[in-house]
């Protein structure tokens, strides 16, 4: 990996993320007209919106790097040959979106040789383009992001959320134990978002026992520019596209949130 | 309760909130040079922005109408003799108003013979005014609210919240409980705004074992009146500055909430 080949990613991306930000915003605003579908059960909802901003990141991708691989939400993996894969999910927190919440974006990432190298998530409804490559810090609308060590579970709020795939006991669990700890939770219902306010430290970290590589590689990469902690989630191989645990966190949050988990 | 009555406090509640929200919102933009300090435990904040905007509030209220009562969240109970109690929480959401997340809002409330006849919330990093009278239905920035009779705890998404009057156990089983109806959760930080959602049809139903009237009056006024229902809530004597349960629900997820809070 060469500093020109990540720098001309990282400018792409946030260009491409801002745009597709803006389209999504569109559907947004316009969202009444939109005809919502279900995928697994009645809470996990697509749209035309999620497919038609994928297809215009996929669009951008290709043109400018058509060497690099993709791997978003909706239309799944098409490999690369030149080490780098993008790694998108076009609208995170697509329940919240067609329920006309503000608490969803757009997740941008560059994987190489398996780690997360650049980390775009632009969240339109609040004008905000949180922005991180690989060495060069974490910014939010250009403001530098940096955690401070004195946050904790019990004196900040921890973000969690959970999918069909994991039970309504460990769920219901998983918040007692927090509590437990003194803390608190916020679950704004976009995942990639809530883990872009670990990385601005408005939360100090974030749980959720099952998530896609596509709904936390930006997140990752945000959240450890800016100083905090992600635990190590593999995608090698045919696991570029199963669900492992996500657990991020600032550093004074990082041992609670590995208890939280069941890591330590 | 004449029409002329409620309309001079319905105008004047709704100028009040934006002026309120204007001035909450100041302080968010320079939230880094506020004190933070800490109520009955750490995750229990405030800071002047919570004072000074609700000490604004009352200073409108007592020059417009001086013979109406006023109960806010930071300075308590005043007496009025006009049978009309403004009741007022400068900044719902704390919590995430001192990290940063735009989950916060501005909650004017004027109840008359114990019941919310005026709702209003206001949404300053959304740009959102949310306005409710009794008989004169809800609005969102002028835009008429009129529930959905289709939507239920299983296709939409249910907000909660919890405080340190109840046990983690508590709030884990009311989790559990709540996906095992298939339902799903959001936990946005703030239980006024989240009401708001629930009259604009963004959730279908809130529920909190214990908020105080400051909490949800005005949510409890714009639920209704977009054709919602909620759970009677009693501010007879002292149970003005009491807790109790809060439960709101559009009409297709009344009866899941009620069973949900334990009362059916």
């Amino acid at each position: 990996m060469t500093s020109q080949e990540l720098d001309a990613r990282f400018a792409a991306a946030k260009a491409i993320a801002q745009e597709a930000g803006a389209m999504a915003l569109d559907y947004f605003n316009r969202r009444e007209t939109l005809t919502i579908e279900t995928k697994h059960d009645l809470q996990d909802v697509v749209s035309i919106a999620d497919r038609n901003t994928e297809k215009l990141i996929r669009r951008r991708v290709e043109a400018a790097f058509p060497q690099d691989g993709c791997l978003g939400e909706e239309f799944g993996h098409v490999a690369g040959t030149s080490g780098y894969t993008w790694i998108v999910d076009p609208i995170d927190g697509t329940a919240p979106f067609v329920n006309g919440m503000p608490n969803w974006c757009v997740s941008v990432a560059v994987a190489h040789a398996g780690k997360p190298v650049i980390g775009i998530i632009a969240a339109p409804c609040h004008g905000e383009l949180y922005a991180a490559a690989a060495g060069r810090g974490a910014e939010l609308d250009g403001k530098a992001l940096k955690l401070d060590s004195s946050r904790t579970v019990q004196n900040g709020l921890t973000g969690i959320g959970a999918n069909s795939h994991v039970t309504p006991d460990s769920v219901g669990k998983m918040v007692s134990e927090l509590l437990r700890m003194e803390g608190n939770f916020i679950r704004n219902g976009s995942g990639a978002l809530m883990l872009a306010y670990v990385a601005a430290g408005r939360l100090v970290g974030y749980y959720e026992p099952y998530m896609h590589a596509w709904d936390c590689f930006a997140g990752f990469c945000l959240v450890q520019e800016a100083g905090g902690w992600y635990h190590d989630f593999p995608i090698e191989g045919a696991r570029l596209t199963e669900g492992a645990p996500v657990v991020a966190a600032a550093p004074g949050a990082r041992h609670a949130l590995e208890r939280l988990a069941g890591l330590a």
